[in-house]
């Protein structure tokens, strides 16, 4: 049994001596870090600068599945969707904390990866862990983290600001992220079905990496700023187009028209949804999971707004009487509805 | 079937509708929440003072058994331990987020007494709940909590600062907790075993709340503010005086004296602790969960420390090389260990 050498028990450390095993490589990124792991709390220094917090918990089973996860993206992920919510307030993440609840089925060797993706993250995003607490769970791996961010003093957004006539826009592209999840799926099946048949993952990085690696949009929070443009509202897209943008609607009591052929798609994306027989804009607007940047602009910021590549125009925000639709290319009006993922489905 | 009117399934309301409903009489208490719950993250504005921040996990099975925890106490004491940990920085709390895990055996009427007992403990603390997550669960109930607190900058005490004669202070007593534990396991096992004998928990009200519903000692850091005492080192006794002990003697490089006839214990624990022939010194240096602050200041402030009544002098501070000891009242030296819970074990 070669690989018995490898696996190092949870119980053989503790519980101080497994935090101590996985955070003794940490380092910290952010002068504002005055106390990070290793006390009753961590203390941070944001003289002049606003708070910006958030926090998500994520279950095995429910939000993910080990079977086609690997544990370093699953820490990397952890970490980037906690980080695109910052940036959904028009923030720059600093500061993270992450509690884990696991079973003693995991080794200490696998918590290594989980870490490893982890400070991958945070090492990308110069984000500082500066707390946390490990704890046994019954069944299944329980991930939550809390993230900290900072903003200029009123500079942050909410999903509230939208007015008549600003223009909607989107950051990336949208529905690969639920593509590459149908297809982790499918060779699940194939591999449950027949154990003897290899996952056929080749040449589908791009999908794959949207649902695996997302990656918040720190770069467009930072574009703006550089730009001196203020979204008048902002959201992440984790539960789909649709969604996100009723949710900007609801909370701002406006209505919208999205252009169904404007929602930017990769080829990646349009080359498996053929495969799939799923038309991408179902992908885009209920798949969710992208974490792109979702945000109004006044129309007098649609120069600037034209000329960053990583932002596509896809609608405009009208009068809530008038509804939240969206008009096809052949000149149908769809109304919108929220089909994005519910957690208690 | 009378109880079913009062059960609302979880999945009647959907995420969204969950979060709203628990949320809806969110009262904000502190000045420097901007943003609070309702949008991808939470703003706070702390000009001028350093923010302090801790998270802990709580699972059901191994931090709390439902069969003797009500959930109001559950919510109250989630919020509590995270306080305690803010307290231990010597600054006091603001802010909390929240996130669950729930499996559908919980009632939406059961998760309404959980964040009761959150609201009360906030609004007995003026901390503001900013955010949180509520997803499933498979198994069990999941509950994490980050606090987030203020200090003035530099005021903060981390469990490193311990100098060679500093005087061992800590607030209230100790060891009640732990006793109150063993009373409700104790009545536990009788009712598994005879499910018409009803638990006898009268007149044990002193040693039942300590366990239930402790409370963080915002008072004392507020009290060593007043009198400008700034301790040398703090943490707050979630797993024993012992092991607390040993934490500051290691991260400060010292020894200890304690005086096992100063450990302040309350009568409700003595008698209790005859009932169950153990003896209140294990009680106290083992049992945990008295969240009580166990400081070090400098001997100049003895005469102000001694004047209040809600800390003892328990030892004082030695040269590492003395090693960590306690005297009992015949004048034997015994070393401290740490005997503090271990989650893994």
């Amino acid at each position: 049994m070669m690989e018995e050498q490898f696996r190092t028990e949870i119980a053989s450390l503790g519980e101080f001596g497994l935090i101590d095993h996985l955070t003794k490589n940490n380092e910290t990124f952010q002068a504002s870090t005055i106390e990070s792991i290793g006390d009753d709390a961590a203390v941070i220094d944001q003289f002049g600068r606003q708070t910006v917090i958030t926090t998500d918990m994520l279950v095995e089973g429910v939000h993910f599945d080990l079977m086609y996860t690997p544990l370093k993206h699953l820490g990397y992920k952890a970490v980037a969707v906690n980080l695109s919510d910052i940036c959904a307030m028009n923030a720059t993440p600093t500061h993270i904390t992450l509690s884990i609840g696991i079973s003693n089925r995991f080794s200490v060797e696998a918590l290594e990866e989980f870490y490893d993706g982890v400070y991958a993250a945070c090492s990308k995003y110069s984000v500082d862990l500066i707390g946390g607490d490990t704890t046994t769970s019954h069944k299944g791996f329980i991930i939550s983290v809390t993230a900290i961010g900072e903003v200029a003093p009123g500079k942050f957004v909410t999903r509230r600001g939208a007015q008549v006539n600003d223009l909607i826009c989107v950051s990336g592209d949208l529905g690969a992220a639920y593509l590459g999840l149908q297809l982790l799926e499918r060779e699940k099946q194939v591999y449950l079905e027949d154990k003897n048949m290899q996952p056929d993952l080749k040449d589908h990085d791009y999908i794959l990496g949207r649902i695996l690696k997302p990656e918040p949009r720190v770069d467009i929070v930072e574009w703006l700023a550089e730009k001196e443009i203020v979204p008048t509202a902002m959201i992440d897209i984790s539960d789909g187009l649709s969604s996100e943008l009723l949710h900007i609607c609801t909370k701002s009591g406006v209505g919208c028209v999205l252009y169904e052929d404007k929602i930017p798609v990769s080829d990646e994306a349009k080359a498996m949804g053929m495969q799939f027989n799923i038309p991408t804009t179902t992908c885009a607007l209920s798949g969710g999971e992208d974490y792109e940047l979702l945000f109004t602009v006044a129309q007098a910021d649609y120069e600037k707004v034209a000329k960053n590549g990583n932002i596509t125009v896809i609608g405009y925000i009208t009068a809530l009487d008038e509804g939240a639709n969206m008009l096809t290319p052949s000149g149908k009006k769809h109304a919108l509805v929220a089909q994005g993922w519910n957690a208690f489905g």
